[in-house]
């Protein structure tokens, strides 16, 4: 059975290699604006650790952010770490247990933590808002510097790692396509839903135009 | 700004503790069971990997597949690794950017990468089937030994990790509820649409009901 885990054809290796083709580069970055959602791995005392945070992108750099308070991020930097977003399109459903799989766009970036500066965080946390919620930035009350502190914010190059997608239907041993056995795709994806107000918003405040314009990927 | 990252109220810490409530089991259990996708951390050669593959639970027990000829997983056999499951549920838009956020629920699990013995193997695999797409195992080609054999299966103890769940509206710093910004949360779900019959799907199948009732979560 289950081929189902995520090894099928990569598209993209990221290889040390200026010269690969604009397309593929356009295509790891797809997939990784889609979502913020990013889990990191590294290493602390020997042993390995993975955690969910939140990823945004600058050209060909990407940064992630945590407080400034965590064990965990106090210990990477300068660390090597592995990077993965993953998106989860859909099940594969074939004629035996074997060939099942799934559907799914995903990311593996190697590369140092590169802990960001004082100096150039304010920007780039203005810029990670900006990034997420286009509009939103210029509506909100100013960071200050005590919450820029608080704030780490590690950047990686984007130049080693790969990507690997799957798509379409399931691809069964030849012999069973006679089966009578009902096959094909359940496709999955992420939705948003309306937005709910805070119950403490001040009175009369309406849903503004860059919410209401904000779409996910 | 950014509290985006994934730091916010732990509600149960899965330490070794058998006298554990069975509350927090269940909380940490409907969190696993909500999704087949995972993120598996682990190290080789002093470099941390992360790789998303699909997991299931049978009662404190948590299990993991892929190809045999994986050269990752013939490494990790017996090695420590660290297991993040985890769902992203909305957007959080605070009145300062130090307060946004993400709504989330997400585990992170420890421990020993056991690699399942052949005999176990092939019940281990129907029941990966039937966990994932319950109705659907009695439909299939059956699993040849070949098969069994090119799937590497392992497991590991739910029993070290944590848990951390963020629900609700942002909260903002006290003096900010005056300022005229809209704040709330903009949710996100994970949904099914419609299954895509194989286009080589013999003709006059019509879709199971294993299909029909499927849920996800």
């Amino acid at each position: 059975m289950p081929e189902g885990d995520l090894k099928a054809t990569p598209i993209t290796q990221l290889v040390r290699n200026p010269g690969r083709a604009d397309y593929d580069r356009d295509s790891v970055n797809q997939i990784i604006d889609a979502t913020p959602l990013c889990h990191v791995s590294y290493i602390i005392d020997g042993r390995p650790y993975v955690t969910p945070t939140l990823q945004w992108r600058e050209g060909d750099t990407i940064y992630w952010h945590g407080s400034s308070a965590s064990r965990f991020l106090r210990q990477i930097v300068d660390k090597e770490v592995c990077m993965a977003i993953t998106h989860f399109d859909g099940f594969v459903l074939a004629r035996s247990s074997f060939h099942h799989s799934i559907n799914y766009r995903s990311i593996m970036l190697f590369g140092q933590a590169t802990k960001i500066e004082d100096d150039d965080k304010n920007a780039l946390l203005d810029s990670f808002v900006e990034t997420l919620i286009p509009g939103r930035l210029k509506t909100l009350r100013q960071m200050t510097d005590q919450e820029a502190k608080a704030t780490t914010v590690f950047s990686m190059a984007i130049d080693e790692g790969s990507a690997k997608v799957r798509t379409g239907p399931p691809v069964d041993d030849d012999e069973d396509y006679a089966l009578p056995i009902w096959a094909g795709v359940l496709p999955i994806s992420q939705i948003l839903h309306d937005p709910i107000p805070d119950p403490k918003n001040q009175a009369g405040l309406e849903i503004p135009q860059h919410i209401r314009d904000f779409k996910l990927g």
